[in-house]
């Protein structure tokens, strides 16, 4: 024990996990920055502004329910509820790392989506006559998901990772994608209603490039810490329920009114009642006794809902979503029993939470059904109107036809798995400069050097070391 | 120490709890089929498929706010997650079966809501010219309903079955539930708006009649795992909040548009804040010192959702509300002290969640409010127009009076109590085979049979063991 | 220990903690009180009666849809939540008051929104005609936030009350604010849409006045509960997440439909995301080694929703949010560092939650925001008709203007803090009456004298009781 004790000492000396200067200053300093961000570029849009009244009547809305508050909030308070509950629970499943994984992801959350208002702003909601973001309760939304790419981040570098590198993965991850998201949707016109390409594919990829380049070679030295205890497992399973039964609203949240909304939520309540039944059926296979595996529930019953993303909005038939959702709960849970071990041991990748198996390869899998989806989409099918409706043929694109819009979906996914990985692998050698306080291989997975620890501390302790 | 282990070995040679096999095999072959068949017979409806849009233009519909998914998709997402969190949360009370509470429930509910909409579907939401099954919000909401049935009943053999069992239960369940459901809603024309009748006398008495065939004579020998531990208590606070706080949502969920969801929200909000008072007052009162049960305040508190099921939809008047709670609180917490002791000594009915004293009288109480509240309609309080809207006096029963309604509707709880107590032992009977992997009495309330465990195992069993 | 135990049975013997008379007889007499005053007094309104058919005819309302339901449910479900789950599970921080936190709060919001409906009915939804109280979805919510006053008064005295006083401090709570509330909204023509005036500052100073009341001036032989265990601050994230989360549904309830709801929920979003920023900052600079304290994450990240209430309906402007959650995280945080031991050690204010960092100070700062707000206030900004919208500047009120409505806000600040320390005084006195069973000092903070103790109790003293 006492040796342990000077080990731990000797890194902690080798490591200054003190943030006491870095976070406040970071926190203060970019609060202060949006504030004047916002006072500069800012403003409510017709539906939120006090002049709502007249601009009814000019407009010849009949009532107030027409505006688009009532047709997208309870869905945004679902996707709320995933961003914080969601992600934030899911995580507690480290005995010891309860605090970091709801706090740290609460911080992020609050950090990145004023910027992502921003960043998302300038690009699709700038009022070029008076040079103002004009932002509604589509944009809250939309910040929502743009911080749900840096979360799904935190996940491959749970627990490895100091505060200050979190803010900084965030900041660099919210710019990528706004970026990215601008290309896809509207350079390339790929449709991407849940965010499989434009979400999980880029922040998957994001992730893993930064795991990459912040490999661990002697973490295994710290596995003490990096399991679960019953209860923090009970724990995870808040966050799992609230982001599988809220998941048809993340991805009907910004579809069309009306039949758009009403079909994204069909599909997704469908692909991930599919996921289920074959997550746990791979699960129990795999176990030498038949046994079902924790971190499989708690993950891979997900994997529905990234994979059917971009396809949710489309004529998809529930056959079809029952589909995506069958394979990929087994490509999941198959990932989690052999492809994490591999990329660990021979791609020196370190994925603490799985989000390969569980966001990366379910968001290019969601990303190729979209572009068959909509290369098969006919008018018979969708009806006249019902196909320039859902794909959105206006404009500069009305002249496309269902094949070409196959292809260009095609092209977002590659764009997603480029940003993604060029971008983790840029931010990745930032964040190995040796100024963010970051913990040492001992002090990974606890709690310790970042929270207070009050007088719970030694009895804890002692409940883990119980033989 | 080792005469525990060797006996416990014993059992386990007797009694084969590895479901790798079967498991699996159930969950591939079912979804598999339900793929089959969704592609055969589920097809969207008018309002979530791709034509809605003419639709919209034929049918002079003014908005995409009038698609009924903005009337009901609140109400399904509040519903959902009674069904997973709610149920889920509920059952993991005990100290050591919190992963199958959570997990098994999550299996079941998965698998039997996509059985559900084939069935419910078939009855009530087939389109005639096409032979398609066409669904929408409500059809998930129904859905969602139909599993809650089956859900009641786990709580009755909760630890004591395996996985491959509950599906057993749950695919004869949801069969069951929907041909009553067609029986008491179209062909005797009770209404049953949030189910008392129809979810919870059906599924209640489903359950105990599964329990008393599967009795268990030695099941003591067990007890050192049947009884909670302080956390298990509190996320079990968890599901308890949640049923709690969305029921109104679950009785309102498919009323009628308008005022019909108006009140049954209403009236379910007051009838659970009465049941709360009582179910304190008598579980205060009820023991030597005064003080409080958490088994009651999880449970009987939610006795007056149960109840004012029925009659949600009705004029019965706040006042009638509370009184339903104030009996129901009362009438649920004493079955707690008094009947479910008694029905496991002298009638053999092991209920481990108490669903009797929560489900089965409670919602044979809300049938009877229901069928008083009917017949005492008249067309002064409900306005000419709003009697026939509320009792549905149409079509073949355009002629029936309210008196008629208050027969039909008792009618209806007789068919409920038939199928859940005829369905239950004939479906106990098949659960009785020696093929399910059931665990032996010593295994029952551990989670361990069916549950990988990692590291945490003995330290757990540390933790409970100690003096 | 067998001294400790010792002096224990002494406390106790002058204590007597038993309830078992006093609560249930309390529980029934009141609840059979609230079903002949509900008989006599409250009815459905126009849009949840039978008659909406009718209703809606001869008002000519082209659909269900503008039925007052539709606009405010889910903000109303939302609200529910936060009452319930966020309030209950915010105070199950202490090591062992999990079941006093969440039972109790349960208790006092059943029983005060009964008492709610009633007594704001008489002041707000009186209809002379038949002297009936007509209710719908906006009473309920109203019933809801009157409630949250009384749940923020049970966090100054948590651990120490009995269930008895804290349904006393309920009866008197609602009553107060109910006159209050009449007062500020009515009388003096305030506006406060997210209750910073008439809910956190009446219910902040109304808890401070109680507890100055109740001193215990031997309380620290008690500390060794006084504290948190790490799965405790685990379960009271999910409190302050529930509340932060939904906060932009609380500040949106019952505002204005369209613009009005709409902007409220945005200025909360931005202000609640600012202040967790601030908030983590304080608490990482104030501590020697720059870790962050659980509790200032737990509590002072949800100051900004406080103080953002009176004014989210005004337009604030998304960089006024920021501002106002910026100060609040920095003033709240502060307040947990320096305040509460201050007022603790000097002012003989025991506040176990630090209400008064969390809801009183944020509170009066939401005040002062909404009164700077309104005075501001221009044509050119809110558009002729959107200020007479905006501060209902008609009837009596229609020759104001925003520099009066400044000063009636004012006002409003005051009469709040009156109404809370005057009547928390007397009601402090009424409570010192030594009837109501409250606990010794040494068996404060713990679920002993008033929750059942099954198996656990003696498993747990020894999990405490680890070096």
């Amino acid at each position: 024990m006492g040796c342990v004790q000077s080990f731990r000492e000797l890194c902690d000396r080798q490591k200054n996990t003190n943030v006491r200067l870095s976070l406040p200053a970071v926190c203060i300093v970019w609060q202060t920055a949006m504030i004047i961000l916002f006072g500069v570029f800012i403003r409510y849009n017709e539906e939120s502004d006090a002049h709502w009244i007249e601009h009814r009547k000019a407009k010849n809305i009949s009532s107030d329910i027409e505006n688009d508050f009532y047709f997208r909030y309870p869905s945004f308070q679902d996707v709320h509820v995933m961003i914080f509950v969601g992600f934030g629970f899911l995580m507690t499943f480290l005995k010891r790392y309860s605090f970091g994984a709801v706090g740290f992801n609460f911080l992020i959350a609050a950090f990145g989506l004023q910027w992502a208002l921003l960043m998302q702003g300038w690009f699709h909601s700038l009022d070029y006559t008076d040079g103002k973001i004009k932002i509604g309760i589509e944009n809250l939304i939309n910040a929502d998901f743009c911080v749900a790419g840096c979360l799904i981040a935190y996940g491959a570098v749970l627990g490895k990772v100091s505060p200050v590198q979190l803010l900084v993965l965030t900041l660099f991850g919210i710019t990528l994608f706004a970026v990215e998201e601008y290309i896809i949707l509207n350079l390339i016109h790929a449709r991407d209603a849940g965010g499989s390409m434009v979400i999980h594919t880029f922040g998957g990829y994001y992730g893993l490039a930064i795991s990459w380049m912040l490999y661990r070679p002697n973490l295994d030295q710290s596995s003490r810490l990096q399991g679960s205890v019953y209860h923090s497992d009970v724990f995870a399973m808040i966050g799992t329920l609230f982001l599988w039964m809220f998941w048809p609203s993340f991805n009907s949240a910004i579809t069309d009114h009306g039949d758009g909304q009403h079909r994204a939520a069909i599909n997704t309540y469908l692909a991930l009642a599919s996921t289920v039944l074959t997550t746990m059926a791979v699960s129990s296979l795999f176990q030498k006794h038949g046994k079902l595996d924790m971190v499989h529930i708690q993950n891979s019953t997900l994997a529905g809902g990234v994979a059917v993303g971009t396809a949710a909005e489309f004529m998809l038939m529930p056959y079809g979503s029952l589909i995506v959702g069958f394979c990929c709960g087994i490509v999941s849970t198959l990932g989690y029993i052999y492809l994490t071990p591999f990329m660990e041991k021979h791609l020196k990748i370190q994925d603490t939470c799985g989000i390969h198996n569980l966001h990366a390869m379910p968001g290019v899998i969601g990303g190729i059904v979209g572009a068959i989806t909509a290369a098969a989409a006919t008018e018979s099918v969708y009806g006249p109107e019902g196909l320039i409706n859902t794909f959105d043929f206006v404009g500069d694109f009305k002249d496309m036809v269902p094949t070409q819009q196959g292809g260009h979906q095609a092209a977002g996914i590659c764009v997603a798995i480029c940003f993604g990985v060029g971008g983790g692998i840029i931010v990745g050698c930032i964040l190995r400069l040796p100024i963010w306080g970051d913990p040492a291989d001992d002090n990974c997975f606890d709690d310790e050097p970042y929270w207070e620890e009050r007088q719970y501390q030694s009895h804890f302790t002692v409940m883990c070391s119980l033989p």
